[in-house]
């Protein structure tokens, strides 16, 4: 991120779509007869658990690394990340065939570590601390020179982001709502983005687990709260909000609901079972949200992204 | 069925498309570049588990409901089935707004007799031999008057399976060859009936169990073949093939290849993991042949029809 804060235009998100087409999935949007009855809504299911490394994070990623230039591109991409980042980053960066250097704790899944390695990720690993991540990333990155590309704070990120609710716009009219998870925010501000002039009429709401609910509690204080060490089931929406996130989320997002761990793993489960679609718990977190505020959604048209489908089939959070 | 033996035609294809279009899905087609890569093909995976009720049966039953004039629509339908059929028949029935009944053993799985019940369809059950099942179901139709929809042998059922190729030609290009399982050989001749008028140079090919390669037998042997009592993991494909399938197997299929079910299993695996798509075992069987006979397929562009979705999560084969 440069040292001023920029915000990402909607322009820039046309030119992140025009640079990313080659390199995603126009992922397809699902209906559920049986969930519209449940819930008195139209919801439309934006499956970007379909994109090949199987979440939206391909798109910010693939922004990132298609937009550097051929000096900065030899030295290749670097973060920290031990999630869905890690990966699209990695696998942006072997499309483009250009070095990708990860920094994840040791501690890390092994599952997410072999991910990362397929796409040809180089992983360093550090200790399971703030300290031991910053310290080893600054060496790596002096190291390797890599362009640092932040998991979303970071509006090359942001704007990649922003092209899903383009496709879902383009695939749904007359969207009242979108729905989507909120953990650092990157999906939700680029939901903003392209919304506030797309279709300022759709309202955008975060939907986040009550166990890790800062985002929640930063909207309704007005300035950012970050939880120290936040548990809960949708391991993808731990990270606290940071200042391009923020931005978005304080001047559009319309409103933030959570859910307890137990009502996300129920939506898990009925999305499962009338979509045929297996996902993260974070990607359930819209739909529980919905299930819960039933007057807010009946008889809307509601938009929900589904941000990833990593997860453990055999390792299923009810079994 | 008709007493003599009416074979389907494209126009009845077309018909039928017409006549199901609002009450089924148009279903995506995903890609996966991993098992391009891994397969030397272009697979082009047509998702009918993602029909509402789970399964491409919905297009013939679809179609056989919404074809009956008025005076049978008021006695509704009826049939003998515990799997897709079964639920895809109640499922249409239910759209209509008209009475199935299906005849089921007393001892299949609770989940497809709560399928069925969910979408209205009336469960008489008998007891798991062929004399129980003939002679319930012919009580069951003298009661209710109901019209007979047999899971595969209906004219009716083939031209609606049929609409699901047709859509595939329309989705991608080029196709010289399009994958499908057999059991009875429903979706198989659908298949044949479309492709040979609208995509001659498109080859059929039917993917089978080992365990259940009654289908592959007949097809060397030139003659039906059917099985005592087939086992395999892909419990949607132990039904042998009857006159009218056997005509379109006969005459239109190119090649039948078939893979254990060791073999069904790790394609499973495989789709789960790079396409997100967990699928019933029976629509693992395409991938897994494709596998097993990289020299056919190399180089070719391949559509494959996943057929159903209807697998209970906690009891995944692997598990």
């Amino acid at each position: 991120m440069p040292e001023e804060m920029y915000i990402p235009t909607y322009d820039d998100m046309l030119a992140a779509h025009e640079r990313i087409k080659p390199h995603i999935r126009r992922t397809p949007v699902r209906v559920s007869d049986y969930l519209n009855e449940l819930t008195g809504a139209q919801l439309f299911f934006k499956c970007e658990n379909f994109q090949e490394p199987g979440a939206f994070k391909v798109r910010g990623a693939a922004n990132a690394v298609f937009g550097l230039d051929e000096a900065q591109a030899a030295k290749g991409v670097a973060t920290h990340s031990s999630g869905n980042h890690a990966s699209c980053l990695s696998y942006a960066a072997m499309l483009r065939g250009i070095p990708c250097n990860v920094v994840m704790p040791r501690t890390a899944p092994q599952a997410k570590k072999d991910t990362v390695r397929r796409y040809g990720g180089v992983i360093t690993e550090c200790e399971p601390s703030t300290s031991s991540r910053e310290e080893t990333f600054a060496r790596v990155q002096a190291e390797t020179g890599g362009d640092f590309v932040h998991p979303y704070n970071d509006p090359r990120v942001i704007a990649g982001q922003g092209t899903c609710s383009r496709e879902l716009v383009e695939q749904v009219d007359g969207l009242d709502f979108v729905v989507a998870p909120i953990g650092g925010g990157g999906m939700i501000s680029g939901t903003c983005l392209t919304l506030s002039t797309l279709a300022p009429e759709t309202k955008v709401i975060a939907a986040e687990p009550e166990q890790a609910d800062d985002a929640y509690r930063s909207f309704k204080a007005g300035h950012i709260i970050a939880d120290d060490a936040p548990k809960t089931i949708a391991d993808g929406l731990l990270v606290p909000l940071k200042d391009l996130t923020w931005h978005f989320v304080k001047n559009h997002v319309h409103e933030i609901y959570t859910a307890s761990d137990a009502e996300i793993v129920d939506a898990m489960k009925l999305i499962w079972k009338h979509l045929r679609v297996v996902m993260e718990p974070s990607s359930a977190v819209p739909l529980a949200t919905i299930l819960k505020n039933p007057d807010a959604f009946s008889g809307q048209r509601v938009g929900i992204i589904i941000t990833g489908g990593n997860v453990d089939l055999d390792k299923l959070p009810w079994n």
